[in-house]
């Protein structure tokens, strides 16, 4: 084993970052060996360094980043500060002064994932980031690695643990969005401003990465559809269980049928509950990957945390340091494929439609006629009369969202239409 | 990219060489792009030439594998033939003409993996067998390097499809052993000798890989104990189902609580429904990992199958070249802890018993006598009479598998104690 210790420059030192340090110090011996020379914990750039680090020598702690990332003699620079500046900047500085890097940062990765990987090429560095998807659960490396040799051809997934805890309570305790949100809050599951988790935003920079990788596309974070699920109500968990199925927000990145684009879309839908991401219970995250060859595969586990998303960076560093001594880099982007993205309205899957119609005959014919027209089929449709108005809940096969949408459009037209209380696409069938 | 193909020579031309050839074939040009170099079908070697092989050229099949991997401008040997003779002495013979190695041959890697390793490392060359555990589910990468910075503590997994759609058969129909295994012969889940599957063979072989991988420890087939599963009974389940529990087969890979040894074992074992693995259906396989900082992880997919297995051996194919190309050589064995493997009797889990015994005032407290002289403490007991005798099921806290044995050696012993019903592990808790 090479004794000259390789360097390593950690970036934020908050919830990931102090688990980090701390494996580091804790597990020196086993990250040596497996390594094959010893990681040494060389700066730890901070905003505030008066905050007592337990475990970190003082000496380490700087609050100057750029001149740590500048230093020359860094092997490896982690970057868990988060969000586009100054992680952005730092980690192109750290590629110029021969640092390899490993990044938690998904908003970073979805927004300038291109150029970053570009500066890693042009200066022979890995740029490593199995945290910024889904926590401690290993997917980066096996869509990009394991699935080399295979196609893929749709990932469904889970990937934010705030909105799943908020959904699996909605389910289970027949809450409303606000209740859960609450409990979701005073348990530390959801954020004081829980904007980024509910409206999707964080899952969409998930999707955008992983559908990059899957489909070898380069994917922008504007490429994804987004749509938050704030306004999934009990009504709606309700009419999902007559179903046979549940709500989860999804991050979906499907390829067409003929193989000729990519899709990549977050939203809530229904889900049946024989779905094996349907049982994915509380704050856990799992995605679901579907290939030509490997069929059906699902990876599950905890999809945030200081830990588990050190236990990624980790397993990161070490490949990145045994790269380094082995004069090598590991695998780069690969968008040679270059698929066009599809807007929204290409995405072809079923829906649930609840309307609010006048109980009175011929109304069943005239929407029919309206889903006729658009050319959308429909699978069943359910009526129910409540007080002189009547509930009418449409499933459709499958269809286009253009099509969907020109449905619903027509149908708000329709005098005997009162209302479209939800629409909500089914998938995982 | 780089125009010169790489050169493959495939050892095995069955379910998965054929499948290797077919996307080698028609998903050419991906494989080239994610490479960065062509990859080229350089020879077959087969047992029986005359067999039509649709889409592989005449010219590249020959029966005698030892001058293909001879040849010296082969680059990677892809071996599918399974068993260990010819195959191990073809392997060693590849690394020696300067050949690295993509294998999916789980007994010749749970046997001879260190000797094997140990080649590849003499001579600078990979040894990958992504596809020798559980088919297509990324399962050896995720452990050697996603996992590389976290301390793995427990391997729970349902490795062997045979087993699990016999077992799942019983336990959705109430069908008997006999009937379910003819059930999975008829499908083709079964081969027309099951020996290997439902002697927990297959599966043994399996845990040894995984326990080797996660506790970086030279783990033995010999070392792996070894049960069966077709003792399991129509009974097995009702008593199972009666707990909120039913049976898996369970290749268990464990780190002692003092960390300072490992245990690992393959038998039939009760896990409470509400286990993510409980859910696993049909001939699929899912493996569970416990870490220290992941927390707690599941791998879910198809276990088996020609196209799965494929795939799994094309992302070794992959990485294997890239590696080729870079200079470097990917993790190689890592067994630097060298943790002692205890026997069976130092593992520590519950147990659930069910004993036949006499009717009468004084029995319970006899049989209470004989667990508390034992140092096994118990959970629960459940007595039923039926005809003058009583059936006794006993649920243990947890124990060592020695203190069990000499708890139940003893309860043989008692003239009260007609007969040992069924003893069955309950993992999972």
């Amino acid at each position: 084993m090479r004794t000259r210790p390789l360097k390593v420059a950690l970036l934020g030192c908050g919830v990931v970052g102090s688990e980090v340090a701390r494996i580091m110090t804790t597990h020196a011996d086993d990250l040596a060996a497996r390594i094959g020379a010893p990681v040494e914990l060389a700066g730890v750039a901070v905003r505030r360094p008066s905050k007592v680090r337990e475990g970190i020598s003082a000496d380490l702690v700087t609050t100057d980043a750029t001149a740590l990332v500048k230093r020359g003699d860094i092997d490896v620079v982690v970057e868990v500060i988060g969000g586009i500046e100054p992680a952005r900047t730092l980690i192109t500085t750290a590629f110029e002064h021969g640092a390899s890097v490993v990044s938690a940062n998904k908003a970073l990765l979805a927004q300038d994932g291109a150029a970053l990987h570009a500066a890693a090429e042009e200066h022979g560095r890995d740029l490593y980031y199995e945290a910024a998807v889904a926590g401690a659960i290993p997917l980066i490396r096996p869509l990009r690695e394991s699935l080399a040799g295979d196609k893929v051809n749709r990932v469904l997934g889970i990937v934010n643990g705030t909105t799943n805890f908020i959904l699996d309570k909605m389910d289970s305790t027949g809450a409303g969005y606000q209740e859960a949100l609450d409990e979701a809050t005073a348990l530390g599951y959801a954020e004081a401003d829980p904007t980024a988790d509910v409206e999707g935003f964080d899952a969409a920079a998930k999707a955008a990465i992983l559908a990059g990788i899957a489909f070898h596309t380069r994917v922008r974070l504007d490429d994804v559809y987004r749509e938050g699920m704030t306004e999934v109500t009990a009504a709606d968990f309700a009419s999902a269980r007559e179903m046979g199925c549940t709500i989860k927000l999804l991050a979906i990145c499907e390829r067409a049928a003929d193989g000729e684009s990519v899709t990549a879309r977050v939203h809530p839908a229904m889900i049946p509950l024989s779905h094996p991401l349907a049982s994915v219970r509380g704050a856990y995250n799992a995605v679901f990957v579907e290939s030509d060859a490997s069929g059906q595969l699902m990876f599950y586990g905890p999809g945030a945390g200081g830990a588990p998303t050190a236990s990624a960076v980790l397993g990161d560093l070490v490949a990145v340091c045994r790269n380094r001594l082995s004069g090598a880099t590991g695998p780069g982007e690969s968008a040679y494929a270059q698929l066009p993205v599809s807007p929204m309205g290409e995405v072809v899957t079923c829906y649930h439609i609840s309307l609010d119609v006048a109980d009175k005959p011929g109304v069943l014919a005239q929407v029919a006629t309206v889903f006729a027209e658009h050319g959308v089929s429909i699978d069943t449709v359910r009526q129910q009369g409540k007080d002189g108005e009547a509930s009418l809940v449409v499933v459709t096969h499958r269809a286009s969202d253009a099509a969907l949408s020109g449905t619903v459009e027509a149908l708000r037209k329709l005098d005997t239409v009162r209302g479209v209380a939800s629409i909500m696409r089914v998938e995982g069938e």
